[in-house]
């Protein structure tokens, strides 16, 4: 299960110095990376068009019958992207992978609001995000980001930084599968120091939670931020981790309840769960505002949304049902890997 | 249809004069309010309880099949509200008509940002806010918004101001039906100024907008905020007139068009834009993000969102359909008004 150990988890995550070998960056890009720890935006990009292609292989293979449209795009102020979309598929009833690098004369407000020092400067951002809505209410719903932004000024050096995530939004909950896909996410961080996972856990529980609810979107995973900490060639391998760390940690929770039989209930309950996912992209996601603030293309920001969503008014589940469970176990930040004492020091994962 | 004229509309709308000798407000309130013009919250919040009970009595009725329920709600730091929702009715597939009055101590960022006069005063707002969604796509989806704020600071004149308008966003249009409402609209305006048409219809055209899309939310109507123009009672007579001309601008569109037959296909194109109404609600809505971020009752702010609702990734309309005319014509801002030239100076209709 952990991609960084046996030889075929290579071809999954070739590393980084091997990638630096044989991509086609310029030798300008070569000999920066070389001398010094330099930020490489061509490197990033490469790696991101590559991590979309592999994930819609994979995705449209996990499905069996859906096949993903592409679209590539430009955007009027700079840059551009291609989406990648298949709907109405055997397993996924919306699966889209976006890559899009755009540019822009100076920062919208929700990616400066925070950071004062970058008001004002121009800016350039990358990145592949993915978001899964499966038509089976057994399989979760599951967001992917990575992206790479550097702020420029004349007169100053260029500001950098990684960002993204995975999260899992169950409508059913199993406990094996919570332990699988944290298990998975610690992993990911493997290497990086072991505070790392505990720390993103944890902001990842406080991003994807809908305030005006009181309520978790689902049972988190990783959420990380302005992060240059490594310098850029170990932050960018950092990424790079989460990124291939995204289909082992779905895939085996598909094949384990795609097959999981489902009705009407299941459905309804599904949809109106939907709807809050449509909630929080829609008030409270930094990506999707800074998309609709920057111009960004709107087919493709607002793709992450479900293609079926209900709001019924007040709506409760009956206290002891699956649908109850869900909203007062899973969708309460939880510590999954508690039961993992002897792999893992748990005074980590302590708040 | 005018229901400034002929007896019957006396009882639809009792005049101001007559409300304040009937409506049950203090001694204190009624002085203040016959001596000099001053802001009398009583005598609003009189209104607004007594609108909220009509226009649930006329919509059941129009209706013919589903029952208003009614939440009564405090919330903990200061106000309450009812709230009243009919869902899965015969017309309506959800309809909600809420009365809330809130308190608190500082105006959140949605309400201050355009004024900074307002910064650290506390506030008392109240309204009543309605949305209708009908199940029939051929019957367009409706909102309704009376609202009066007062902005309160030590040593300093209270500031007050009312809000509100309506506005229609139909899923298949009929120029009929948009002649209608803005007829009516105009007609709420009568006796306020040959202007205040013109200028609340362009508000309401630039306030009910998808940036994102560069799209009308629909064919408009009347927007006003931050209106004291008039002094107290005026403004106040304004706000009902606004008020009480709602039935009599939806209730005959409805007629018109609830028998109209209608299949999957004009049923999936309803479920797509209701997508568009809950962007619309969600990213832009300052009513909305007032609620939440004032700390207001979700479920109460939430019972605009339309109770099924679908998105399909960069879905456009047949050029030539039915559909796409909702688009080409019906969603441009437009002076419905024009062919009205004998009754109209149609200078005041140019921008």
């Amino acid at each position: 299960m952990n991609p960084w150990s046996g030889n075929n988890d290579r071809e999954r995550w070739p590393d980084l110095a091997a990638r630096y070998s044989t991509i086609g960056v310029s030798s300008d890009h070569e000999t920066k990376t070389s001398m010094i720890d330099q930020p490489d935006p061509g490197a990033v990009e490469e790696y991101l068009l590559s991590l979309q292609a592999r994930l819609c292989e994979a995705l449209a293979r996990a499905d069996g019958g859906g096949v993903f449209g592409e679209d590539r795009w430009t955007r009027p102020n700079g840059g551009g992207g291609c989406s990648r979309v298949l709907e109405e598929g055997a397993l996924f009833e919306k699966a889209g992978v976006n890559f899009s690098h755009v540019h822009g004369a100076a920062l919208p407000a929700s990616a400066s609001a925070a950071r004062p020092e970058l008001a004002g400067r121009s800016f350039s951002a990358m990145g592949v995000s993915l978001v899964l809505h499966p038509r089976n209410p057994y399989v979760p719903t599951t967001h992917l980001n990575v992206r790479f932004f550097s702020a420029q000024k004349p007169g100053a050096e260029p500001l950098w930084w990684f960002g993204g995530g995975f999260d899992l939004t169950p409508y059913y909950g199993f406990e094996e599968d919570a332990r699988h896909w944290h298990r998975n996410a610690r992993a990911a961080c493997n290497g990086f120091g072991d505070q790392l996972y505990p720390e993103l856990k944890r902001a990842c529980d406080r991003y994807f939670y809908l305030k005006h609810r009181d309520e978790a979107r689902g049972i988190g995973g990783l959420f990380f931020d302005d992060f240059s900490r490594f310098g850029f060639a170990r932050s960018l391998a950092f990424m790079q981790a989460v990124a291939e760390h995204f289909l082992p940690g779905y895939l085996p929770i598909v094949a384990r309840r795609r097959e999981h039989p489902w009705g009407d209930r299941e459905r309804a309950f599904q949809m109106m769960r939907r709807g809050r996912y449509v909630e929080f992209n829609l008030v409270y996601d930094r990506g999707t505002l800074f998309g609709l603030q920057s111009c960004g293309r709107t087919e493709s920001i607002l793709m992450s949304l479900p293609p079926n969503v209900s709001w019924r008014y007040d709506w409760h589940p009956e206290p002891g049902s699956p649908e109850s469970r869900l909203m007062e176990y899973f969708l309460v930040p939880r510590d999954w890997l508690a039961a993992d004492a002897t792999s893992l020091d748990e005074s980590l994962l302590a708040e």
